[in-house]
C-alpha cells in the first residue's frame, strides 16, 4: 500500500493510498476516513465502516469533497470507505468513443465475462471482498460493515448488499439506479460488460434481487423530485414496488426540489450515517 | 441579473447568477445561499448575510461544493453571498505567464491602479459595494454583514473589514495571507495592481492595518499548524503581534495537523457561522 495523502479533519484522518489489486489486474486508489477514536494510539476499540460507492465519472474523492459526511462520521465512530469507480491505468479498456457513462469512471461495480473488459473491471469482487481485506489488515476498523452509494453508486450498493447479507448490516442509497435492465445507462453497461445474457443483467438489477431474495437487510433510499434523471434512468417506483410484493424493508423517502447533486447528498448524508450506525451496533 | 442555476440544500435555496457590473467593466458570476426562512413566501423576516471570499484559483463555486457550511447557515437563519475572486472574460487581462496567484482567479480584493489591470480588477469596491445592493435588491436579505474568507479570501476579509467598520458587524478568517506586503503572493499581486507604491500597498495589509486603526471589529482567525504555506506566506504571528500592539479584539486558534484545504474549513465553519450570527444579532 502507498499513501498519497493524509489530511486532518473534524479531528479523523482523511488517508488516500494506492495498491497493486489482484482482482482487476492494475493499481487502485481508494480512500478511507477514519474518526478521531480509530487514530487515537490510546484507543483499543476498532471502529465499524461504510462503504460509499459513487456515481458516473466520480473517483475516491468527490464523496470526501463534497458529501459534508465527516463530521457526523466522527460522532458516529464510523470509518468511511471511498473506492474509485472502475479500474483505471495503462491498458484499461475504455468506452471506444471517450463516453461518461460506460468504462473510466462507469464499473457499474460488476464482474465484467466479456472481452477486453473481464480482464479488469472487476468491481464486484473488488469492492466486497479484496478492498475490505486490505481496509482491515491496515485499519483499525473491524469487520463489521454497511454499504451506501449514489446513482450508479446507490445502485451498486443495492445489488452487492442484496447479494450479500452476511457481509454487511444495512444498506442505503441515494438516487440509485433501481432498474438497471430497464434504463439506457444500465442496459449500455450490462451488455458491454456482461454480454446479451439475460440471467447476468438480472444479477445486477435491484430490483429483480428485491424481488426474489429471501433475506434481505434493511434498506434506506433517498430521492429528490427534482433529479434530472429520475424519469429515463433511475425508476424508483419499480424498486419500491419490488420491495411491497416482497415485503422487505426498504424506507423510501422522496424530497421535493432537491436534484441529482452532491447538495441532496450533504443534506441528507448524516440520516444514513445515523441509519447505519444504529444498525452496525446490533449484534 | 441573470440566474444560471436553482438547486435545493437543506431545505433552503443555492442561486448561482451572474450580472452587468459597472464597477468591474464586466459579467460577474456569483453564488448565494438562502436558509430556508428566506426562502418561505410566509417568511417576513429578511436574514443577514456572510459574505465568503475565496482563496487562489477558486470561483463563486468551491466554498458552496466543499465547506460544508449550509447546514449551520440554514439553522443560523444566514445568507450567505460567494463572490468570484476576480474578473473574468473576454479582454479581462491575466498574468502573462498564466501563472496561479495573479490575474484571473487571483484579484486579491484590491482596486487596481495600475496598467492593464485597473480597467476590471476593482474587486474591492465591487465585494463592499456593488455585489451587496444587488443582493440586497433581489433577495430577502437585511443590510446587516459580516465577512470572512480563506487564504486570499482571508487576506480580503481581513483588509476589507478593517476598512469598512461602517459596513460589517464582524470579520473572520481560514489561514489568511496576514501581511502581503511581507510576502510572495502579496508582493506579485500588489505590486501588479497597485504600482510600487508604499502607502497603497499597506492600505490592503491586514497587520498594517489592524495595527494603525481605531475601531476594530470583532475578529477570528484560524490556521492548520501544519499547513504548508504558513512559513513563506501567511505569517499569522505578524497579525497576532499587531492584534496585541494595538489592543484589537482578536481570537486566533492554532489547529494542529490540519493543513491548507477545504477539510480544514468544513471542519471550522460552523464555529465561524455561529461567531457571525452572535454578532449579526447584537444591535
Amino acid at each position: 500500500m502507498k499513501i498519497l495523502s493524509k489530511q486532518r479533519v473534524f479531528e479523523g484522518e482523511l488517508i488516500r493510498f494506492s495498491h497493486a489489486s489482484k482482482v482487476t489486474n492494475c493499481e487502485m486508489t481508494a480512500s478511507v476516513f477514519l474518526p478521531p477514536i480509530a487514530i487515537s494510539l490510546s484507543s483499543k476499540q476498532p471502529v465499524s465502516t461504510v462503504y460509499w460507492l459513487s456515481g458516473l465519472t466520480c473517483d475516491d474523492q468527490n464523496f470526501a469533497q463534497k458529501a459534508g459526511a465527516f463530521r457526523a462520521a466522527a460522532d458516529l465512530n464510523l470509518a468511511i470507505v471511498m473506492p474509485d469507480t472502475s479500474p483505471r491505468g495503462y491498458g484499461v479498456a475504455d468506452d471506444a468513443d471517450g463516453a461518461y457513462d460506460f468504462g473510466l469512471g462507469a464499473g457499474f461495480y460488476v464482474n465484467a465475462t466479456e472481452a477486453p473488459y473481464a480482464l479488469h473491471y472487476q468491481m464486484a469482487s473488488y469492492v466486497t471482498e479484496e478492498l475490505p481485506q486490505i481496509i482491515e489488515s491496515q485499519f483499525h476498523v473491524n469487520t463489521r460493515k454497511s454499504i451506501s452509494g449514489h446513482s450508479m453508486g446507490g445502485h451498486g450498493a443495492l445489488t452487492l448488499g442484496l447479494k450479500h447479507p452476511d457481509k454487511y448490516h444495512s444498506i442505503s442509497a441515494f438516487s440509485p439506479i433501481c432498474n438497471p435492465i430497464n434504463c439506457p445507462w444500465g442496459q449500455k453497461a450490462l451488455g458491454a460488460y456482461l454480454g446479451q445474457n439475460p440471467e447476468a443483467w438480472q444479477n445486477y438489477d435491484a430490483t429483480h434481487l428485491l424481488a426474489t431474495r429471501d433475506m434481505v437487510l434493511p434498506i434506506k433510499v433517498d430521492q429528490g423530485s427534482a433529479d434530472e434523471f429520475i424519469e429515463n434512468q433511475l425508476h424508483p417506483e419499480a424498486l419500491v414496488k419490488a420491495a411491497q410484493q416482497s415485503g422487505a424493508s426498504l424506507e423510501f423517502n422522496m424530497h421535493t426540489g432537491y436534484d441529482h447533486s452532491y447538495y441532496f447528498i450533504s443534506t441528507f448524508i448524516d440520516q444514513h450515517l445515523a441509519f447505519h450506525a444504529e444498525h452496525l451496533s446490533q449484534s
